[in-house]
């Protein structure tokens, strides 16, 4: 008989699963930070770290890590079948089944969020440059494509939080004759 | 030692595991003859197979098959971690990474391949409703998927492929003063 | 100088150009309507307007509409300049923007949305219908699929809230020992 | 009566409105040269050009073309209606619909396409940086992301081309004994 697994342990497997494959929730904030300090002066690291969390309440985020972390998994253990253990143990040049896998939940967070992870995903910023960096036996080839991803979501749902904090802001600005603060393009 | 794998041998994986599965490129050509004849008098059961056995020459094609197909067989052999385990098994109806999978080289055909592969995937048509219908033990959470993308993708393909022998037909008819033929929306 | 438009402005502006263009709210969750009750018995008309009034405050989605209507209208007034105008005014079989534009706020609310999406897209239910067979010299080449889009993203959001529900009830009768309901696939 | 718009007019009308917009075949092949010289040694410009042309062809390109650069002009000319017209001119931060109709082609080149696209419209490069900076009156908030999207199309048809080529030689190296040469990832 098939069992219809609750939300909660999915987040609880999805959590966990991060820490066995060495990512904590600081390592992906970090990037947050890192992508959003330019343009927006004095932003807190603890908003980085909530706009983490939030992205990983997403049901499409964790069942892409579960499926993702899943292969790199079999990958390391030998598990999979020919060719594709050569593949994902080679981390093939031309192989984009990792990139689909992390773009399907980019989308939700906006065009932003997908160009970000486009960046992200080349210049291989904090713990995805680790990931990247093969170390002994370890195989990372999934996670860190859904590592830009969930830090380019992150980092777009903060920029637009931020945008309306800012509106309401200009708003009591507006009624009190003060100048207009803008946002700048590119977050 | 990481190996590189030749295409040669991609493509012939693909195309026996296809095979392994239960699925002809007959069966998917029989899809995608059904979704074009509406708009195509006297198309050619052989021109849907040659569609389709161009769209599994791609790379991103043929490495989602090879992704998608493992992790059915693995499901089937008990393999994966819980609760992968059992979303899989259960063809749990918000997992959405056999769509995105699948979507990932539907897109490389056009927006008309993408809304094709919602259709299919919500009609189930010939083979993908007998892979949706499940049979012992056997689990197609992911092949159901990327067989609908192959025939939307194939889909797509001839039709465009058609609207440009249209346009060489048309021409010719207007070079000889004869009335244009037009093709209809929705292909 | 530049203007930075509130968003309650273009919030604004969304929810008049709709009514302009001969859109309802009622209209979009009529379709929401059809597409989930087969899935959620006693499902409520009022739990339907609610999703699509949600999926309207998003910024992607208010930017779409925006687009799409406006080269709408401008076609309808012979605005644009060729081949653009015959291509748009033809609805053309081959042109994909409308969709283009359309996917890019589905995504967000996972790929359950973009196969309601293609789904729609090719049935043309409800007022779908309507925008899709000309009268006099409207042209709704892009709201089609914008509309489409909406009902889409908030069947799928409504899909995913009644699942939540269903598992918050589903904890509270596993504790009194009830039986646990399922849902369907394919929602 | 609607008119059918013979393909050859669509593409004709699309080079010539680049023309125009002051983008040249050159400008994109440069960019596409700079993204992949460090993967292929002694890759040749016009290789990257025949490339650009390649792209070009291609009925998504074009239409996203002709879209895209109308609404910069309509912009420019103060003709799109507000709140579209200050959004536009503007190139307000959160507007996702010109990365949108960007992306929709690019897709078609694959994942590796995609996270190209991120990075170019992240770093701006070459004829792109050009056309971000404002001069005088000229609105380039489509363009940008257009030119993007063809360079990074243009760039991962290169990558899997190459590759192609390179297979073919290190099969002959094969039979020949000599060791194979392999292609970095990244591309």
């Amino acid at each position: 008989m098939k069992r219809q697994v609750p939300s909660k342990e999915v987040k609880e497997a999805v959590l966990s699963r991060l820490v066995d494959r060495g990512v904590t929730i600081e390592d992906i904030a970090e990037i947050v930070y890192i992508m959003q300090a330019p343009y927006n002066v004095g932003i807190k690291k603890s908003a980085c770290m909530d706009s983490v969390r939030a992205v990983l309440e997403k049901r499409e985020v964790q069942h892409a890590i579960l499926v993702g972390t899943e292969l790199d998994r079999l990958a390391e253990e030998g598990m999979l079948s020919e060719p594709l253990q050569s593949i994902v143990e080679s981390d093939e040049g031309l192989f984009g089944c990792d990139e689909t896998l992390a773009l399907g939940s980019v989308f939700g967070y906006g065009s932003i969020a997908v160009t970000t992870f486009g960046h992200l995903d080349k210049q291989k910023i904090g713990v995805i440059k680790r990931l990247d960096t093969k170390q002994g036996n370890a195989i990372h080839t999934f996670l860190d494509d859904l590592i830009a991803s969930v830090a380019a979501s992150a980092s777009s749902r903060l920029a637009h939080r931020l945008r309306d904090e800012l509106e309401a802001e200009n708003e009591r600005a507006a009624k009190e004759g003060r100048i207009q603060k803008t946002q700048d393009k590119n977050n």
